[in-house]
């Protein structure tokens, strides 16, 4: 058969937690079966099957060896792979499972974080000589010597594109996210669900917080043009596609999404211009200190320069990333910067690049009501703003209504 | 390096059930390793694993499709290799897990009792260039096709002996038994454990329902002529050997030990001997509904013929078998038959062969004591006696007793 006509289908943790949602799937799977096409169905380890792993290597080692690790979870999504296709057997649907050794999913050798480097598809082409359905094992492949890997967060995901690639067919995300919103749902009321979003946004918005899709399987569907599908695993309304151009007759909106990401940390400062590369030597610093950077804006004023950056709130090695950014600028350049707890909020849109204006509205929509901006970056499909923390919401609702992201 | 050379371990469920316990195990390993050699460390799953597993399959499918089952079962093993593997290395020794795709483990295809065809020491001794122990998931194996598969019961201890078997090595079989015993210490205080056995006395003890080992994995020991060793995983008391011949020096007793197989039924009947071939029509007739007859005695009698036959008390298709063999007699005799429960005591020795009078002292000893025997078969090394359920206990002693097998 020609594999471009199959359908790449993937469903992730939470939409195969119990036996009960395993049948849950094996039924929606066999009424698209019964349509009259046939499917690569990717799953994902059942529920916190992956937690409870993590927590038994744990209890018998202080220091776990990656390649036994990955040895370890890759059960997680075999025992899925299994279940599922027991199930659509006894729903009378011909269904095989198919692990990473079995596939020949073939991948570079860095344990926990592998890179899917080339699959054969001849397994593959086999089973669909005799079954409408083969059920496939996520976030899992084998090196060339052999030995199984995981490939981080995000996983299944990008399994499931990566076979679609390979096979030239449509890639379908099931998930508890009913698809892509303007906002979100549950802190903008109205919130949009889009029928199509464009890689660029999509991958914007993924970097940006939103948790539809990790960024790197949206990478590699923008890289071999896979048209994504984004829907709920427990419901049949309409998801969201994600793909390269939207259609022409689909109007194309300036602003297509907002997202907010918290946790961000800014800080400023000001020092004397003497003539020497205080940026680089700034930004230097902080990279050696792996101090994670998002923002940076400067701004210079005869002698003086004033530098704000910002920085994401996780830990470093043990230490808050505020500590660490403070204790660097003071080391650096001898002063003790201003820091505040902030928000990051973004607009997103391939729209932007073709309406003028844009950024204007966005910074009067704020102004009005009364949100103090902290710092801003753009690029050429978004405007981000770090706000303060009690303004995030607030400042989210300005936009939305700006730009008309709500029924 | 020579495989020769190697130590074939097997760890059995109730051995790795907690990470405490694979840690346990870990320790164990690591001593050995100290002492200069190099092991391959065969591993079940943990503890309940398997079970779990199959309640999971229960509740996904009515039917549960046997390669799927296999599929799913098959994780048990790779996850107690994975955590085993990473407790090693925790404790400096350096080892990796192997499932039974990288070991290249090749079975027949039928699923769930896939008997091992062939194995590829290429991937072993390229490991141990690198590695003191390499941990291999028991229980499993790949077909040709490369479809995993599981071989049944006492499917680790079998995959240790061929193990074992190809690499010409000595396996020894840790669990939570101590080694084999002259009768069952649970019911004979003072039951001495055997620092050797031969294969055909222990093939006649597991058949007879000793439960330190299975079968199959004695059968496989013995065509291969590969050395069995028992022992406890939690003590270092030593264990039993099981070996083709007992050395020279050992002192072979008459009888080496007694054992009895509980839930058998005793059926007894006469009817007329009217030329016929009442024994064909008979146990064909109990072959067909799948009885599974042990024992077989005739007596004729001028012109009847009385037969005693006793069988195994497990379910045949749903119904029980006594009902199943009693009407069985009736349809094909027009004979009610004598019904009763009964325990089958057995001694077992490979002395017996140059020993004369065995049989009478074992007979005596019953008669002593008052125990009615209700059936008798022997072979060369082994006598049996059907007894009633409330004199079992009494025969084993009076047995123990005669032949000496306590302390």
């Amino acid at each position: 058969m020609n594999l471009s006509e199959i359908i790449v289908q993937k469903y992730g943790g939470s939409s195969v937690a119990t036996p009960e949602k395993i049948k849950g799937v094996a039924e929606k799977v066999k009424k698209r079966v019964r349509s009259g096409v046939k499917m690569a169905v990717v799953v994902s380890a059942m529920g916190k099957t992956t937690d409870s792993l993590l927590n038994l290597a744990g209890e018998v080692a202080k220091h776990l060896t990656p390649r036994e690790l990955d040895m370890l979870l890759a059960t997680g999504e075999q025992m899925t792979s299994a279940l599922l296709a027991m199930a659509l057997n006894d729903k009378r649907v011909p269904a095989v499972s198919r692990n990473a050794f079995q596939l020949g999913i073939i991948t570079s050798n860095n344990y926990s974080n592998a890179r899917i480097v080339d699959m054969n598809l001849k397994q593959l082409e086999r089973d669909f000589e005799t079954n409408d359905v083969v059920v496939i094992t996520g976030f899992q492949g084998i090196t060339e010597d052999g030995n199984l890997t995981t490939l981080g967060r995000g996983g299944s995901d990008t399994s499931a594109v990566a076979i679609a690639a390979k096979a030239g067919a449509v890639c379908e995300i099931y998930s508890d996210v009913a698809g892509v919103y303007t906002a979100d749902p549950k802190l903008i009321s109205g919130a949009r669900k889009l029928d199509a979003i464009t890689y660029d946004e999509m991958l914007e918005l993924a970097a940006l917080g939103a948790k539809v899709l990790h960024s790197r399987s949206v990478e590699l569907a923008k890289i071999y043009n896979v048209t994504l599908y984004c829907a709920s695993t427990f419901s049949d309304e309409k998801g969201t596609f994600i793909v390269n151009k939207l259609p022409e007759w689909l109007e194309h909106p300036v602003v297509t999404g907002v997202t907010m990401a918290k946790k961000q940390i800014k800080f400023s400062l000001v020092c004397v211009n003497d003539g020497d590369d205080i940026l680089s030597k700034l930004f230097h610093a902080l990279a050696e200190n792996n101090v994670n950077v998002d923002m940076i804006s400067t701004a210079i004023d005869g002698e003086e320069i004033y530098i704000t950056f910002s920085v994401i709130d996780a830990p470093i090695g043990g230490k808050s990333a505020k500590k660490t950014a403070k204790e660097t600028v003071k080391n650096c350049l001898g002063v003790e910067p201003d820091v505040e707890d902030a928000v990051k909020v973004s607009a997103v849109g391939v729209g932007m690049n073709s309406a003028s204006g844009v950024a204007a509205r966005y910074f009067n929509a704020l102004n009005k009501c009364g949100v103090k901006i902290l710092g801003v970056t753009t690029s050429e499909i978004k405007i981000s703003a770090l706000v303060r923390e009690d303004q995030a919401e607030i400042a989210l609702k300005a936009i939305v209504d700006e730009f008309g992201l709500t029924d």
